[in-house]
């Protein structure tokens, strides 16, 4: 008897190993997650800080910004978003509108409200919309694989 | 020793219904069924047909257009698609760059050749680079759930 519930033990193991259960996806956790990058975002369009917006991206994420090549990389974001500070960026406020998905990947339909103000000249105010594909880390963060907007066009 | 091994294969059983095994995700594959998709919708847009085109889409799906309002479900991405092809739409090629995701979600990144022409006006030619959320539906088929892009705002 002591041999058959060990042997129940060892089993119950076994089949659990090859038992890769699904991550769980609890929307409203991953929303608020998310929600909390999107403020750090934001922070660090204020701030003008580079180097903390490169880190809501994954290391290989991709931008696709209107009227312009595919950026991908860190690297070549930080120099994109170098760019938008000399061009006069100044705000970048995000407001969820929709998240879903599936284990480590989410998806999320948004929009913002962007302020920009070029050297001397008045200050641009636009709005945009956005999808951003969010990747779960390892460390337990979400961060933001693939970003496209789409503005105005004015 | 009959009830031992009798006990082993109820408990395998047991064990096993608790096991949610992920739904795989074999990229390969699924950019194969979203290429497929993608002629047809190219077809579609040719033929101009409005219900051919729906039916790329699921039927809760979001489509995020450039300088527009957002358009969600079914009876509303056709009233979109009549008025593109009242403004001309004849083209629309579609390439896909990258696919990845997890489970029943996808996510592709690509770029579209797109050719309008209104009626006694010059033909307009233009690329877009866009990002597509596919859904894995209980058919197989993988469809459209949210649809954003962005043009040369020329």
């Amino acid at each position: 008897m002591k041999f058959f519930f060990c042997s129940i033990i060892v089993l119950f193991f076994i089949t659990q190993l090859g038992c890769n259960k699904p991550e769980s996806f609890d929307s409203v956790q991953v929303k608020k997650s998310i929600e909390e990058a999107c403020a750090k975002y934001s922070e660090a369009i204020r701030e003008a800080n580079v180097t903390d917006i490169a880190y809501v991206y994954t290391v290989d994420a991709t931008i696709i910004p209107p009227d312009g090549e595919i950026v991908r990389g860190k690297s070549a974001i930080e120099e994109f978003y170098k760019k938008l500070f000399q061009m006069g960026m100044k705000e970048g406020v995000l407001t969820t509108i929709e998240v879903g998905g599936n284990g480590d990947t989410a998806y999320e339909i948004g929009k913002s409200k962007i302020l920009i103000q070029p050297e001397g000249q008045a200050a641009i105010q636009d709005s945009t919309r956005y999808l951003v594909i969010w990747k779960h880390q390892a460390d337990g963060t979400w961060k933001v694989h693939v970003d496209i907007w789409n503005m105005s066009c004015r």
